[in-house]
């Protein structure tokens, strides 16, 4: 049994992916405002004030982080900035805060999405900001110590979330939240690093 | 006969693209502190600044932004930021501000890195701001409007480079300026957008 952090666990996904890893590990539940704790993973200092609280754990899953979608016409550095603080930058914070914290062999996993690979309208944010945090992973896969390994998700629109992002995705395979919810638990449960496991 | 702005033009890659791009095309030299005019392209106000002062023109090439190299362990939000804010969003404000400028059909040609794809130690920030150019032009491709193309060059280490870079890149096969600059002519001269021309 490990002690796995899910941030973001009150989400579509976060949600599924707790249910799944709950059946075999010590699950602790983070988000923003809701959760057993509360963290901004956009301010590292927060994320370094939440593992001092919550302890040794085994390993990190990220289901969290805002991208901005609109058209690139109307698109600022300001808007853009909106993917990069958070999406971004909130993943790699935790990353780094928590590279000396994770036990030996513990791994993180982040999100990215399907819209890294496949470009849509609206999504020059979401494409930039996905590609980034599977370049950080396989980066960081090299480097990191003591074993720690590092993966990324890739799902496709989920089925959960078309009635939020549908016009965004018409012709894309939605996925349900269930069958994502299985590759954060092969990063977890696996052995491999350096990994995008795409679900679509 | 077409006009087109280099920004980065006395660099290593600038250089040769400029003496590739000057044979055929008039051609604007843009640097820091370096060139016919000088902008900062981390500012968007400086960068519509220079626009308004080149007027019209064809195509921008893009051969310019720095990247933090360093230790994964060592790494804060604060050095992260450095190839965010000054090789990625430096590009990015580019083809921001300058989508309205660019005569019909022209073009913006980025530059990533190899480093993008094969990661290599120190070098996190800069597989991340690679991979995420190359994620920015993808999905900006299908975006712009009247005709308008981007694609990214992305090269091995240069032969040129190697006294500065050298020791990150042992086992890389480096290319000469002038490969590179072949590259920089296709998505010039060439009609393809949402490319990834690797030199490697
Ligand atoms: N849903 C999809 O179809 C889909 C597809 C592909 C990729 N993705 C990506 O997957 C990630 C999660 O998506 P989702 O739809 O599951 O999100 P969601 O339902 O909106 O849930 C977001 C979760 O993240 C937490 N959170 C938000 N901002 C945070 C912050 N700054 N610090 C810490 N926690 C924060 C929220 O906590 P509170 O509730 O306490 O605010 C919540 O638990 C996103 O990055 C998204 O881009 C989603
Ligand atoms: N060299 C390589 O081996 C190699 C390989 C792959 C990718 N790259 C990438 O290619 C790009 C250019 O590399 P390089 O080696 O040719 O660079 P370089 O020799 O250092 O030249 C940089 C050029 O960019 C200009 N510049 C720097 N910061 C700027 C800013 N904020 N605004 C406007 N102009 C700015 C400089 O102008 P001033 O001189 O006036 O300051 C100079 O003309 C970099 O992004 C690098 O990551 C390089």
């Amino acid at each position: 049994m490990k002690k796995i952090l899910v941030i973001g666990a009150s989400g579509v996904i976060g949600s599924a992916v707790v249910h799944q890893l709950q059946q075999r590990h010590e699950v602790i539940q983070v988000g923003k405002s809701s959760g057993q704790y509360q963290a901004d993973i956009t301010d590292i200092a927060g994320v370094r004030a939440l593992l001092q609280k919550v302890g040794k754990i085994d390993g990190i899953v990220l289901t969290a982080g805002k991208l901005h979608f609109g058209p690139l016409q109307e698109m600022t550095p300001e808007l853009f900035a909106v993917g990069l603080q958070d999406k971004l930058m909130g993943q790699v914070n935790v990353v780094l805060a928590a590279q000396d914290y994770l036990n030996d062999g513990g791994s993180f996993t982040l999100t990215s999405g399907i819209v890294g690979n496949e470009s849509i309208l609206y999504g020059a944010n979401a494409t930039t900001v996905n590609a980034a945090i599977e370049g950080f992973a396989r980066a960081a896969a090299i480097e990191l110590k003591r074993g720690l390994r590092i993966n990324v998700v890739n799902p496709s629109v989920l089925q959960e979330s078309l009635e939020a992002y549908g016009p965004y995705f018409y012709g894309f395979e939605a996925v349900p939240a269930q069958k994502v919810a299985l590759a954060y638990s092969r990063s977890v449960e696996g052995a491999q690093t350096g990994q995008v496991y795409k679900v679509w």
